[in-house]
Protein backbone atom coordinates (compact mmCIF):
# COMPACT_ATOMS: atom_id res chain seq x y z
CA UNK A 1 0.00 0.00 0.00
CA UNK A 2 2.51 2.40 0.82
CA UNK A 3 4.41 1.74 -2.45
CA UNK A 4 1.25 2.42 -4.26
CA UNK A 5 0.84 5.85 -2.29
CA UNK A 6 4.59 7.01 -3.53
CA UNK A 7 3.74 5.89 -6.77
CA UNK A 8 1.26 8.32 -7.06
CA UNK A 9 2.43 11.03 -5.10
CA UNK A 10 5.94 10.96 -6.89
CA UNK A 11 3.57 10.57 -10.83
CA UNK A 12 1.22 13.88 -9.09
CA UNK A 13 5.10 15.91 -8.71
CA UNK A 14 5.71 15.45 -12.53
CA UNK A 15 2.81 18.13 -13.12
CA UNK A 16 4.71 20.88 -11.11
CA UNK A 17 7.30 23.05 -12.82
CA UNK A 18 9.30 26.01 -11.45
CA UNK A 19 7.46 29.15 -10.68
CA UNK A 20 4.36 27.29 -9.42
CA UNK A 21 2.43 27.95 -6.24
CA UNK A 22 1.44 24.59 -5.37
CA UNK A 23 -1.12 23.89 -2.82
CA UNK A 24 -0.13 21.04 -0.86
CA UNK A 25 -2.08 18.47 0.93
CA UNK A 26 -2.65 16.59 4.29
CA UNK A 27 -2.68 13.25 4.76
CA UNK A 28 -0.33 9.70 3.96
CA UNK A 29 -0.39 9.95 0.64
CA UNK A 30 -0.06 14.03 -0.55
CA UNK A 31 3.03 13.15 2.26
CA UNK A 32 5.03 11.57 -0.45
CA UNK A 33 4.14 14.27 -2.68
CA UNK A 34 5.26 17.01 -0.27
CA UNK A 35 8.53 14.64 0.17
CA UNK A 36 8.94 14.24 -3.65
CA UNK A 37 8.69 18.27 -4.42
CA UNK A 38 11.23 19.07 -1.29
CA UNK A 39 13.59 16.22 -3.20
CA UNK A 40 13.36 18.59 -6.25
CA UNK A 41 13.51 21.48 -4.44
CA UNK A 42 16.61 20.42 -2.76
CA UNK A 43 18.29 17.93 -5.84
CA UNK A 44 17.30 19.77 -8.82
CA UNK A 45 16.59 23.88 -7.91
CA UNK A 46 13.02 23.48 -8.37
CA UNK A 47 11.86 27.17 -7.71
CA UNK A 48 7.94 26.89 -5.98
CA UNK A 49 5.92 28.31 -3.16
CA UNK A 50 3.38 25.59 -1.06
CA UNK A 51 0.14 26.44 -0.05
CA UNK A 52 -0.62 24.17 2.88
CA UNK A 53 -3.63 22.71 3.82
CA UNK A 54 -2.59 21.68 7.95
CA UNK A 55 -0.19 22.99 10.18
CA UNK A 56 0.79 18.67 9.74
CA UNK A 57 1.75 19.23 6.65
CA UNK A 58 3.30 22.93 7.05
CA UNK A 59 5.85 21.75 9.39
CA UNK A 60 6.47 18.57 6.87
CA UNK A 61 7.41 21.50 4.09
CA UNK A 62 9.15 23.64 6.13
CA UNK A 63 11.30 20.40 7.45
CA UNK A 64 12.07 19.98 3.51
CA UNK A 65 12.96 23.29 3.08
CA UNK A 66 9.65 24.33 0.20
CA UNK A 67 9.69 28.15 0.48
CA UNK A 68 5.46 28.66 2.46
CA UNK A 69 3.14 31.48 1.60
CA UNK A 70 -0.51 31.67 3.35
CA UNK A 71 -3.49 31.39 0.77
CA UNK A 72 -3.93 34.93 1.97
CA UNK A 73 -0.52 35.91 0.83
CA UNK A 74 -1.42 34.63 -3.04
CA UNK A 75 -3.37 35.82 -5.75
CA UNK A 76 -4.36 32.13 -6.52
CA UNK A 77 -2.72 28.42 -6.20
CA UNK A 78 -1.54 27.52 -9.53
CA UNK A 79 -2.30 23.08 -8.84
CA UNK A 80 -3.06 21.73 -5.37
CA UNK A 81 -2.37 17.77 -4.59
CA UNK A 82 -3.98 16.35 -2.32
CA UNK A 83 -5.72 12.41 -1.38
CA UNK A 84 -8.94 11.77 -1.27
CA UNK A 85 -10.73 9.29 1.12
CA UNK A 86 -13.36 7.77 -1.52
CA UNK A 87 -14.76 8.82 -5.11
CA UNK A 88 -17.22 8.10 -7.10
CA UNK A 89 -17.77 7.20 -10.82
CA UNK A 90 -19.03 11.51 -11.58
CA UNK A 91 -15.66 12.13 -9.00
CA UNK A 92 -17.21 13.21 -5.85
CA UNK A 93 -15.18 12.62 -3.42
CA UNK A 94 -15.04 12.67 0.51
CA UNK A 95 -12.21 13.70 2.26
CA UNK A 96 -11.31 14.76 6.35
CA UNK A 97 -9.87 11.26 7.28
CA UNK A 98 -6.93 13.62 8.68
CA UNK A 99 -9.22 16.33 10.04
CA UNK A 100 -7.74 18.67 7.46
CA UNK A 101 -10.92 19.11 5.50
CA UNK A 102 -11.70 23.24 5.92
CA UNK A 103 -8.55 24.19 5.00
CA UNK A 104 -7.78 21.88 2.06
CA UNK A 105 -11.43 22.76 0.63
CA UNK A 106 -10.28 26.42 1.26
CA UNK A 107 -6.87 26.22 -0.69
CA UNK A 108 -9.04 23.89 -3.55
CA UNK A 109 -11.24 26.50 -3.74
CA UNK A 110 -8.72 29.14 -5.29
CA UNK A 111 -6.69 26.53 -7.05
CA UNK A 112 -6.62 26.96 -10.87
CA UNK A 113 -5.88 22.94 -11.47
CA UNK A 114 -7.03 20.29 -8.83
CA UNK A 115 -6.04 16.71 -8.41
CA UNK A 116 -6.51 13.87 -5.98
CA UNK A 117 -3.97 10.92 -5.73
CA UNK A 118 -4.86 7.61 -4.47
CA UNK A 119 -4.53 3.84 -4.43
CA UNK A 120 -7.78 1.79 -6.22
CA UNK A 121 -9.35 1.28 -3.21
CA UNK A 122 -10.72 4.51 -3.02
CA UNK A 123 -12.70 4.18 -6.01
CA UNK A 124 -16.75 3.37 -5.48
CA UNK A 125 -19.60 3.43 -7.29
CA UNK A 126 -21.53 5.26 -4.43
CA UNK A 127 -20.15 7.94 -2.06
CA UNK A 128 -20.67 6.71 2.08
CA UNK A 129 -18.70 3.65 2.78
CA UNK A 130 -16.21 6.02 4.05
CA UNK A 131 -17.65 8.23 7.03
CA UNK A 132 -18.41 11.84 6.36
CA UNK A 133 -16.91 14.51 8.36
CA UNK A 134 -18.86 17.47 9.32
CA UNK A 135 -16.54 20.44 11.14
CA UNK A 136 -18.62 22.01 13.72
CA UNK A 137 -18.57 25.11 15.88
CA UNK A 138 -18.09 23.77 19.15
CA UNK A 139 -21.02 25.97 21.04
CA UNK A 140 -24.52 23.96 20.05
CA UNK A 141 -22.44 21.00 18.48
CA UNK A 142 -24.37 18.80 20.93
CA UNK A 143 -27.21 19.56 19.03
CA UNK A 144 -25.86 19.40 16.02
CA UNK A 145 -25.35 15.70 16.89
CA UNK A 146 -28.57 14.99 18.31
CA UNK A 147 -29.78 16.03 14.72
CA UNK A 148 -27.69 14.33 12.84
CA UNK A 149 -28.78 11.21 15.12
CA UNK A 150 -32.57 11.82 14.37
CA UNK A 151 -32.02 12.27 10.37
CA UNK A 152 -30.67 8.45 10.97
CA UNK A 153 -26.84 9.59 10.08
CA UNK A 154 -25.22 7.67 12.90
CA UNK A 155 -22.84 10.01 14.07
CA UNK A 156 -19.87 9.77 15.83
CA UNK A 157 -17.81 12.57 17.56
CA UNK A 158 -13.72 12.33 16.09
CA UNK A 159 -11.52 12.19 19.60
CA UNK A 160 -8.07 13.23 19.73
CA UNK A 161 -7.41 8.77 19.76
CA UNK A 162 -9.46 6.17 19.53
CA UNK A 163 -8.91 5.21 23.39
CA UNK A 164 -10.00 9.07 24.20
CA UNK A 165 -13.10 10.57 24.67
CA UNK A 166 -11.41 13.90 24.56
CA UNK A 167 -12.82 15.32 21.36
CA UNK A 168 -10.43 16.09 18.70
CA UNK A 169 -9.92 20.45 17.88
CA UNK A 170 -9.65 20.64 14.60
CA UNK A 171 -6.80 23.23 13.38
CA UNK A 172 -9.28 25.69 13.20
CA UNK A 173 -10.51 25.18 16.60
CA UNK A 174 -13.82 23.13 15.70
CA UNK A 175 -15.22 19.66 16.42
CA UNK A 176 -15.42 16.92 13.65
CA UNK A 177 -18.60 14.63 13.95
CA UNK A 178 -18.54 11.50 11.27
CA UNK A 179 -21.43 10.38 9.65
CA UNK A 180 -21.86 7.08 8.84
CA UNK A 181 -24.43 6.95 5.63
CA UNK A 182 -23.18 3.77 4.23
CA UNK A 183 -25.02 4.85 0.96
CA UNK A 184 -25.22 8.24 -0.18
CA UNK A 185 -27.93 8.52 -2.64
CA UNK A 186 -27.32 12.67 -3.81
CA UNK A 187 -23.75 13.85 -2.37
CA UNK A 188 -25.36 17.29 -3.62
CA UNK A 189 -28.44 16.92 -2.08
CA UNK A 190 -26.24 15.55 1.74
CA UNK A 191 -23.96 18.93 0.78
CA UNK A 192 -26.47 21.36 0.56
CA UNK A 193 -28.01 20.22 3.72
CA UNK A 194 -24.99 20.33 5.23
CA UNK A 195 -24.50 23.33 4.45
CA UNK A 196 -27.02 25.26 5.28
CA UNK A 197 -27.35 23.60 8.95
CA UNK A 198 -26.21 26.23 11.84
CA UNK A 199 -23.10 25.72 13.37
CA UNK A 200 -21.58 23.38 9.92
CA UNK A 201 -18.60 25.28 9.35
CA UNK A 202 -17.81 23.14 6.64
CA UNK A 203 -18.21 19.27 5.21
CA UNK A 204 -16.39 16.44 3.81
CA UNK A 205 -17.75 16.40 0.74
CA UNK A 206 -15.83 17.50 -2.59
CA UNK A 207 -18.55 17.38 -5.16
CA UNK A 208 -17.07 18.53 -8.74
CA UNK A 209 -13.95 20.02 -7.23
CA UNK A 210 -11.39 18.18 -9.10
CA UNK A 211 -11.17 17.22 -12.99
CA UNK A 212 -8.26 14.53 -12.82
CA UNK A 213 -7.38 11.94 -10.63
CA UNK A 214 -4.39 9.84 -10.26
CA UNK A 215 -4.95 6.19 -9.50
CA UNK A 216 -2.20 3.69 -8.46
CA UNK A 217 -3.42 -0.23 -8.89
CA UNK A 218 -1.26 -3.22 -9.33
CA UNK A 219 -1.31 -3.36 -12.61
CA UNK A 220 0.16 0.68 -12.54
CA UNK A 221 -0.79 3.99 -12.43
CA UNK A 222 -4.11 5.26 -14.44
CA UNK A 223 -5.32 8.77 -15.04
CA UNK A 224 -8.84 9.44 -14.78
CA UNK A 225 -9.95 12.88 -15.97
CA UNK A 226 -13.61 14.35 -16.60
CA UNK B 1 -33.72 56.42 22.72
CA UNK B 2 -32.19 54.46 25.14
CA UNK B 3 -35.90 54.74 27.40
CA UNK B 4 -37.03 52.91 24.20
CA UNK B 5 -34.73 50.22 24.41
CA UNK B 6 -35.63 49.82 28.08
CA UNK B 7 -39.32 49.95 27.57
CA UNK B 8 -39.03 46.90 25.14
CA UNK B 9 -36.06 45.21 27.80
CA UNK B 10 -38.51 45.44 30.26
CA UNK B 11 -41.77 44.45 28.32
CA UNK B 12 -40.04 41.30 26.95
CA UNK B 13 -39.14 40.44 30.53
CA UNK B 14 -42.86 39.84 31.14
CA UNK B 15 -42.82 36.65 29.07
CA UNK B 16 -40.19 34.78 31.15
CA UNK B 17 -41.71 32.63 34.10
CA UNK B 18 -39.76 30.88 36.73
CA UNK B 19 -38.84 27.23 35.33
CA UNK B 20 -37.75 28.59 32.02
CA UNK B 21 -34.82 28.32 30.42
CA UNK B 22 -34.13 31.80 28.75
CA UNK B 23 -31.75 32.32 25.37
CA UNK B 24 -30.31 36.05 26.46
CA UNK B 25 -29.22 38.29 23.63
CA UNK B 26 -26.64 40.70 23.04
CA UNK B 27 -26.56 44.57 22.10
CA UNK B 28 -27.84 47.58 23.76
CA UNK B 29 -31.64 46.67 23.66
CA UNK B 30 -30.59 43.07 24.84
CA UNK B 31 -29.06 44.21 27.99
CA UNK B 32 -32.13 45.99 29.51
CA UNK B 33 -33.97 42.55 29.00
CA UNK B 34 -30.79 41.04 30.93
CA UNK B 35 -30.78 44.04 33.62
CA UNK B 36 -34.50 43.45 33.84
CA UNK B 37 -34.32 39.64 34.12
CA UNK B 38 -31.69 40.32 36.78
CA UNK B 39 -33.51 42.64 39.10
CA UNK B 40 -36.44 40.07 38.82
CA UNK B 41 -34.18 36.76 39.87
CA UNK B 42 -32.70 39.37 42.95
CA UNK B 43 -35.99 40.87 43.67
CA UNK B 44 -38.51 38.50 43.50
CA UNK B 45 -37.45 34.87 43.42
CA UNK B 46 -37.52 34.48 39.51
CA UNK B 47 -35.91 31.19 38.75
CA UNK B 48 -34.71 30.87 35.97
CA UNK B 49 -31.50 29.34 33.86
CA UNK B 50 -29.79 31.53 31.09
CA UNK B 51 -27.92 30.38 27.84
CA UNK B 52 -25.74 33.74 26.80
CA UNK B 53 -25.33 34.55 22.92
CA UNK B 54 -22.02 36.22 23.88
CA UNK B 55 -18.83 36.44 26.60
CA UNK B 56 -20.07 39.99 27.14
CA UNK B 57 -23.81 39.15 28.10
CA UNK B 58 -22.44 36.02 30.10
CA UNK B 59 -20.32 38.72 32.23
CA UNK B 60 -23.36 40.35 32.38
CA UNK B 61 -25.29 37.29 33.73
CA UNK B 62 -22.87 36.88 35.95
CA UNK B 63 -23.00 39.71 37.54
CA UNK B 64 -26.30 40.17 38.15
CA UNK B 65 -26.56 36.64 39.75
CA UNK B 66 -28.64 34.75 36.72
CA UNK B 67 -27.46 31.29 36.51
CA UNK B 68 -26.44 29.75 33.50
CA UNK B 69 -26.05 27.25 31.27
CA UNK B 70 -24.28 26.31 27.75
CA UNK B 71 -26.46 25.45 25.05
CA UNK B 72 -24.89 22.44 25.21
CA UNK B 73 -26.52 21.29 28.65
CA UNK B 74 -29.83 22.04 27.97
CA UNK B 75 -32.48 20.07 25.71
CA UNK B 76 -33.78 23.07 24.34
CA UNK B 77 -34.45 26.82 25.18
CA UNK B 78 -37.93 28.26 26.03
CA UNK B 79 -37.58 31.66 25.55
CA UNK B 80 -35.28 33.02 23.81
CA UNK B 81 -35.11 37.38 23.55
CA UNK B 82 -32.39 39.28 21.18
CA UNK B 83 -32.29 42.58 19.29
CA UNK B 84 -31.83 43.17 15.89
CA UNK B 85 -30.62 45.56 13.43
CA UNK B 86 -32.99 45.57 11.11
CA UNK B 87 -36.50 44.20 10.42
CA UNK B 88 -38.42 43.83 7.12
CA UNK B 89 -42.25 43.35 7.10
CA UNK B 90 -41.90 39.83 6.33
CA UNK B 91 -39.85 39.53 9.98
CA UNK B 92 -36.71 38.59 7.90
CA UNK B 93 -33.52 40.48 10.08
CA UNK B 94 -30.43 41.32 9.85
CA UNK B 95 -28.30 41.15 12.99
CA UNK B 96 -24.25 41.05 14.31
CA UNK B 97 -23.76 44.75 14.02
CA UNK B 98 -22.94 43.46 18.07
CA UNK B 99 -20.30 40.93 16.90
CA UNK B 100 -22.72 37.87 17.97
CA UNK B 101 -24.08 36.93 15.09
CA UNK B 102 -22.98 32.95 15.06
CA UNK B 103 -23.94 32.23 18.96
CA UNK B 104 -27.22 34.16 18.61
CA UNK B 105 -27.87 32.38 15.47
CA UNK B 106 -27.44 28.80 17.42
CA UNK B 107 -29.21 29.68 20.48
CA UNK B 108 -31.88 31.01 18.29
CA UNK B 109 -32.38 27.30 16.21
CA UNK B 110 -32.55 25.41 19.34
CA UNK B 111 -35.42 27.90 21.14
CA UNK B 112 -39.04 26.83 20.98
CA UNK B 113 -40.23 31.02 21.37
CA UNK B 114 -37.98 33.47 20.03
CA UNK B 115 -38.68 37.28 20.32
CA UNK B 116 -37.00 40.66 19.18
CA UNK B 117 -37.16 43.49 20.90
CA UNK B 118 -36.32 46.77 18.76
CA UNK B 119 -37.59 50.79 18.45
CA UNK B 120 -38.99 51.63 15.27
CA UNK B 121 -36.34 52.73 13.44
CA UNK B 122 -35.32 49.19 13.26
CA UNK B 123 -38.13 48.18 10.92
CA UNK B 124 -37.55 49.19 6.91
CA UNK B 125 -39.76 48.10 3.87
CA UNK B 126 -36.18 46.26 2.79
CA UNK B 127 -33.41 44.89 4.29
CA UNK B 128 -29.67 46.67 3.36
CA UNK B 129 -29.85 49.60 4.97
CA UNK B 130 -28.43 47.94 7.67
CA UNK B 131 -24.89 46.69 6.90
CA UNK B 132 -24.88 42.37 6.37
CA UNK B 133 -21.82 40.26 8.92
CA UNK B 134 -20.88 37.74 7.47
CA UNK B 135 -18.55 35.55 9.87
CA UNK B 136 -15.56 34.08 8.05
CA UNK B 137 -12.74 31.68 8.33
CA UNK B 138 -9.50 33.77 9.02
CA UNK B 139 -7.67 31.40 6.26
CA UNK B 140 -8.83 32.10 3.21
CA UNK B 141 -10.61 35.67 4.14
CA UNK B 142 -9.18 37.83 1.85
CA UNK B 143 -10.47 35.16 -1.09
CA UNK B 144 -13.90 36.05 0.54
CA UNK B 145 -13.78 39.34 0.88
CA UNK B 146 -12.66 39.71 -2.95
CA UNK B 147 -15.21 37.60 -4.18
CA UNK B 148 -17.85 39.86 -2.38
CA UNK B 149 -16.16 43.08 -4.11
CA UNK B 150 -16.46 41.19 -7.51
CA UNK B 151 -20.26 40.55 -6.58
CA UNK B 152 -20.66 44.51 -5.69
CA UNK B 153 -21.57 44.06 -2.21
CA UNK B 154 -18.67 46.39 -1.06
CA UNK B 155 -17.20 44.59 1.50
CA UNK B 156 -15.69 46.24 4.35
CA UNK B 157 -13.52 44.36 7.43
CA UNK B 158 -14.83 44.92 10.95
CA UNK B 159 -12.26 45.81 13.07
CA UNK B 160 -11.70 46.03 16.74
CA UNK B 161 -12.29 49.92 16.83
CA UNK B 162 -12.79 52.26 14.18
CA UNK B 163 -9.58 53.86 14.33
CA UNK B 164 -7.99 50.74 14.82
CA UNK B 165 -6.57 48.07 11.40
CA UNK B 166 -6.36 45.02 13.57
CA UNK B 167 -9.12 42.87 12.62
CA UNK B 168 -11.93 41.76 15.50
CA UNK B 169 -11.82 38.29 16.37
CA UNK B 170 -15.18 37.16 17.41
CA UNK B 171 -15.90 35.14 20.24
CA UNK B 172 -15.21 31.97 18.34
CA UNK B 173 -12.13 33.11 16.70
CA UNK B 174 -13.46 34.47 13.22
CA UNK B 175 -12.77 37.71 11.13
CA UNK B 176 -16.41 39.75 10.48
CA UNK B 177 -16.71 41.22 6.77
CA UNK B 178 -19.47 43.42 6.59
CA UNK B 179 -21.21 43.72 3.26
CA UNK B 180 -23.57 47.18 2.07
CA UNK B 181 -25.62 45.92 -0.08
CA UNK B 182 -28.33 48.70 0.15
CA UNK B 183 -31.44 46.94 -0.89
CA UNK B 184 -31.27 43.21 -0.99
CA UNK B 185 -34.09 42.39 -3.38
CA UNK B 186 -34.04 38.72 -1.94
CA UNK B 187 -33.02 37.45 1.49
CA UNK B 188 -33.29 34.08 1.23
CA UNK B 189 -31.72 33.94 -1.75
CA UNK B 190 -28.40 36.17 -0.52
CA UNK B 191 -28.71 33.82 2.75
CA UNK B 192 -28.40 30.89 0.25
CA UNK B 193 -25.60 31.96 -1.64
CA UNK B 194 -23.47 32.99 1.66
CA UNK B 195 -24.60 29.78 3.37
CA UNK B 196 -22.97 27.65 0.01
CA UNK B 197 -19.51 29.70 0.21
CA UNK B 198 -16.53 28.23 1.23
CA UNK B 199 -14.89 30.12 4.16
CA UNK B 200 -17.92 31.24 5.65
CA UNK B 201 -19.16 29.92 8.81
CA UNK B 202 -22.32 32.23 9.30
CA UNK B 203 -23.92 35.40 8.16
CA UNK B 204 -26.56 38.11 9.86
CA UNK B 205 -29.46 36.92 7.60
CA UNK B 206 -32.09 35.83 10.15
CA UNK B 207 -34.41 35.09 7.67
CA UNK B 208 -38.11 33.56 9.12
CA UNK B 209 -36.98 33.08 12.84
CA UNK B 210 -38.62 35.18 14.47
CA UNK B 211 -42.70 34.97 15.09
CA UNK B 212 -43.03 38.08 17.52
CA UNK B 213 -41.50 41.49 17.76
CA UNK B 214 -41.54 43.98 19.89
CA UNK B 215 -41.31 47.45 18.91
CA UNK B 216 -40.86 50.61 20.36
CA UNK B 217 -41.72 53.71 19.47
CA UNK B 218 -43.03 57.52 20.60
CA UNK B 219 -46.18 56.19 20.62
CA UNK B 220 -45.73 53.59 22.88
CA UNK B 221 -44.97 49.75 22.20
CA UNK B 222 -46.58 47.46 20.22
CA UNK B 223 -46.22 43.84 19.55
CA UNK B 224 -46.09 42.33 16.13
CA UNK B 225 -47.12 38.84 15.16
CA UNK B 226 -46.84 36.28 12.13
Amino acid sequence: METLKKQVGIKAAEFVTSGMIVGLGTGSTAAFFVEELGRRVAEEGLDIIGVTTSNETSKQARRLGIPLKSIDEVDEVDLTVDGADEIDAELNGIKGGGAALLMEKIVATYSKDYIWIVDERKLSDHLGTFKVPVEVIPYGSQHVFRQFEKAGYAPTWRFVSTDSKEKLLTDMNHYLIDLHIKEIQSPEKLAAELDLMVGVVEHGLFNQMVKKVIVAGHDGIRIIEK
